[in-house]
């Protein structure tokens, strides 16, 4: 089993590095082989370029191997917080850059099928708030837009908050949680024979 | 009156482009002092910074200045294509690093109130589609989780498509439509006496 692993979040201290680092951890540890990226550190470029708005390949080496990468890995792992109620930019910017045609969908037809797609979130929103007045808005973008579009079935994603309240201890069972959820996930994966 | 107009799209020959030109265009005939923006051509930086997570301005002078000019501004208008249910990074970033606290918001209450929002965007998915699979997430976006967090009450929104099946005639009457939509929000605001 391959998975990538992709973290946008700029403060090291972050407790999206923590979840970053748990989910890398926990994979390790069902012998899957893992591409873990943490987009800041690594200063990826998340502009899309002109040259990309068709079905070419970039030219930017760091593009061509997340690419590579993620066509490769059987799970995806996507770690960030809530801004707006999108990712953050360079999160956007990877998905920009990295999911394109022709090996990720072509017109009409998702390319990623098979693969197994994980997201972690943080807010700052209480539940009733988040759903009732903004409509969750990353639930659709995750799962409609992103991974439906690309032909992704199965599916998992949890939003960790309110983390501006939490405690260290409160902290410590969303990082419980984060590994068994994605145990879980992945021990049942793939659901196909 | 001034007002601030940004556009992310990588192409310059794109319809976005010309929506903003448009937007610009129609802006100073209405006699406003009007701060144009086109994110790629600038070249501007999206990667919020991690000293830019707390309170502080910017050391960025592009972000400087972009700050300013939006605080300044009584008029707000985005352009920018439907790219999996957001904005491209370029502009998710331009969000990500101006609209900060303590100027557009602080814990709780919006800053931006009495300003004007107008987004334009285009689309290459049928309204029935975009509406009820997808659920329209540019529209939480922009309505909710930023004009309507920021304190911002009057907005108009207009989403074009599906624009790569439009002919050059339907283009000029979405130009035309985005014209005769900014002169009507304009000339009615600011509602209050």
């Amino acid at each position: 089993m391959r998975a990538t692993v992709v973290l946008a979040h700029p403060y090291a201290e972050s407790f999206n590095h923590a979840l970053f680092h748990r989910a890398v951890q926990t994979l390790q540890a069902l012998d899957a082989e893992v591409f873990a990226h943490d987009l800041y550190a690594e200063k990826f470029d998340p502009v899309l370029t002109v040259a990309e708005l068709g079905k070419e390949p970039s030219t930017d080496p760091l593009v061509r191997q997340y690419t590579a990468e993620l066509m490769a890995s059987d799970v995806l792992v996507f770690v960030h917080p809530n801004w707006w109620g999108r990712p953050p930019a360079l999160l956007a910017g990877y998905i920009d850059r990295i999911i394109r045609p022709p090996h990720a969908y072509e017109v009409s037809e998702g390319k990623l099928g098979g693969k197994l797609g994980v997201v972690f979130n943080t807010g700052n929103t209480p539940a009733e708030r988040e759903n009732d007045y903004f409509g969750d808005p990353l639930e659709a973008l995750w799962k409609r837009c992103l991974f439906g579009f690309c032909g992704i079935e199965d599916t998992r994603r949890v939003l960790f908050r309110v983390v501006s309240d939490s405690t260290p201890a409160i902290r410590r069972t969303w990082l419980d949680e984060a590994e068994s959820t994605l145990r879980e996930v992945v021990t049942h994966f793939p659901k196909r024979p």
